[in-house]
């Protein structure tokens, strides 16, 4: 198993194939430094080639998911100028690329405030999972700056139409209507959230884990590759996997009618 | 009027321009057999250019849909290994992007088991009715295998946000579920669900075939094609279709307060 | 200021930065005109670098949004054949490219008929407030031609899903489904609209003008452009925007817990 690396602002725990990372600066509501940034890529790095992690939870510390940038390093870029901005700014996209890649089902825990850039990482996860009293919302342009970073995952996540709305009026709104928006896939009062999330985190053991990934590569390549050479490769990678260990294990379980080893 | 190929796997029955295809082999829930992938790609293209079929209508019989790909078939490819199973996937692949691309307007009941292929299948009609008891799902990671031909579609019909969790987690959900998914267009109980179809053919009944052939084309070259270049052609299919036989009975029939031939 | 052209067609009222456009030919419910056309184009045009205007509010006279294409406008173009026709059909898809694209928050206030030419208008707005009494549809192919210009805009809008249902059986549909299908984002009754669209508009004033035009071009360019790519321009936009006026503005005002100029 890959070391995870060591981290100041995220609390890590691996439980059973499931690594739970916990964004932990309540005390900014969890605001995204950049040390926040590099450390979450440093352990989506760690697992990436990691059969061992299935899944990923990302959850915030103290009641809030995550309440945008930090204002710290905002003034620390000041002193230095355009470029130092660009780079903060580039740092966090390319965090929002490399968890939307993730080889594991990803899976959001949104409480409290979810904004800015925490929205963005909630727009990124396979799965998302809000509480009611959740506060979203994108209030960059009330600030006179831009969510130019978050802006096309939110694209990507809820349609162009919906996140129009969103950016240029920066309205606040919770869970259920995140919900409705087609932002989250669950709204769940505080007492049942961490219910729904073992029910989640067992219907994503059910499923192999390689074939799994494999389809997340699918999916998110269909949005940007040719339909007809897209499913030439599906098939390829079909036979591949039915022919492979999960294939034959899946098979094998189906017909004696007992559960595959990685539902176990 | 072309002749509609003989079959051993669909019931064929052309009824005042609607041909009504049954999937028919209730005894395996009309499990998609490479059979029947032939006998509807030879469907498909036998009414391709038949202006006289204006609609398709797919619906399972006994109750089901269609539960997904045929166990004997895969058994089969096994004996062959990598290419017969590589083949088969992409087969059905074809199927659906000849489904999706079908002049006429394709319209979908779904009732009892919506599984794997036939999850994909009703993810390229125009216009999906579900009887509120389906049983829709994804199951193949659980089985160790890709749903590899369908994935890109069903991200076409709901979106990556839906999909990715659909697929990722093989949950299992009915037809309100569907209907508030975006996945179906229409949730009715059973004793209604023969009259939502009629209303719908009804509905298509008022268009004309060849406006709607082409229109069902623009749409689907939008999701692909440059929009300055696809405004361009859509202005010279505008002005022939005007101009052309469809138009002239259209403008003539809304003069002179009649419904145009089309809807008689 | 830019000085606004004189229109027939068109009632035109600049408020605190919001230019109100009203389509004012109620006796045949604002039908789309190529003269309207012409002076909706050219009104776009004479804001689009003027920073004083922020956001443009679309409706329509009489209690109607707009009815489709004009009569006579087709009727002239039948005179001189083809070439007529497509001119005709492609300004007003020019029409729709260029109030996508406006800089400005452009909010559409739905009230009555929504069909055919209207219905496409509705679609390139960036927060749709419609009333429960609208009456949205696509009739095109029920008279023999296409919705040619409009088609691709209503996918962007609702997705392929929805579109093709709503294109090939020109179902008519009221306010309560438009918010159902994502076409728009509120269904209001009628004495409640003016106080939806005053609220939507006071949120657009908190929004700083420029990040704002900026924001909603990355957005529109998300759905084109490669991410990584887009991502680049998007850091380079954000670090000009936090060092340029509106950025120091904002956070000095964050800092001096005031509200920014432009939300005064």
């Amino acid at each position: 198993m890959a070391d995870l690396p060591h981290c100041d602002t995220l609390l890590l725990n691996l439980d059973a194939g499931v690594l739970h990372i916990t964004l932990n600066r309540p005390d900014s509501r969890n605001a995204m430094s950049l040390a926040m940034v590099h450390e979450l890529r440093a352990v989506l790095e760690s697992v990436r080639n990691d059969p061992a992690v299935r899944a990923l939870v990302l959850r915030g510390a103290g009641g809030h998911f995550c309440a945008g940038g930090d204002i710290k390093d905002m003034a620390g870029a000041r002193a230095k100028g355009h470029d130092a901005y660009r780079d903060l700014n580039r740092a966090f996209g390319a965090l929002l690329e490399e968890a939307q890649a993730a080889p594991q089902v990803v899976v959001a825990v949104l409480e409290g405030a979810v904004l800015g850039g925490g929205f963005g990482l909630a727009c990124v996860s396979d799965i998302a999972i809000a509480a009611e009293g959740c506060k979203f919302g994108l209030p960059e342009t009330t600030l006179g700056i831009l969510p130019a970073q978050i802006a096309p995952f939110v694209v990507k996540r809820v349609g162009l139409t919906q996140a129009r709305r969103l950016a240029l009026t920066a309205a606040r709104f919770d869970g259920a209507e995140a919900l409705r928006l087609g932002l989250v896939h669950y709204c769940e009062s505080s007492e049942n959230l961490d219910a729904r999330l073992t029910e989640v985190l067992q219907q994503i053991r059910q499923c192999a884990p390689q074939a799994n990934a494999q389809t997340k590569a699918l999916l998110l390549a269909s949005e940007t590759e040719a339909m007809n050479a897209l499913l030439d490769r599906a098939a390829e990678q079909f036979a591949a996997a039915v022919t492979g260990a999960e294939g034959v294990e899946g098979t094998m379980a189906f017909v004696q009618k007992r559960a595959p080893k990685w539902a176990q």
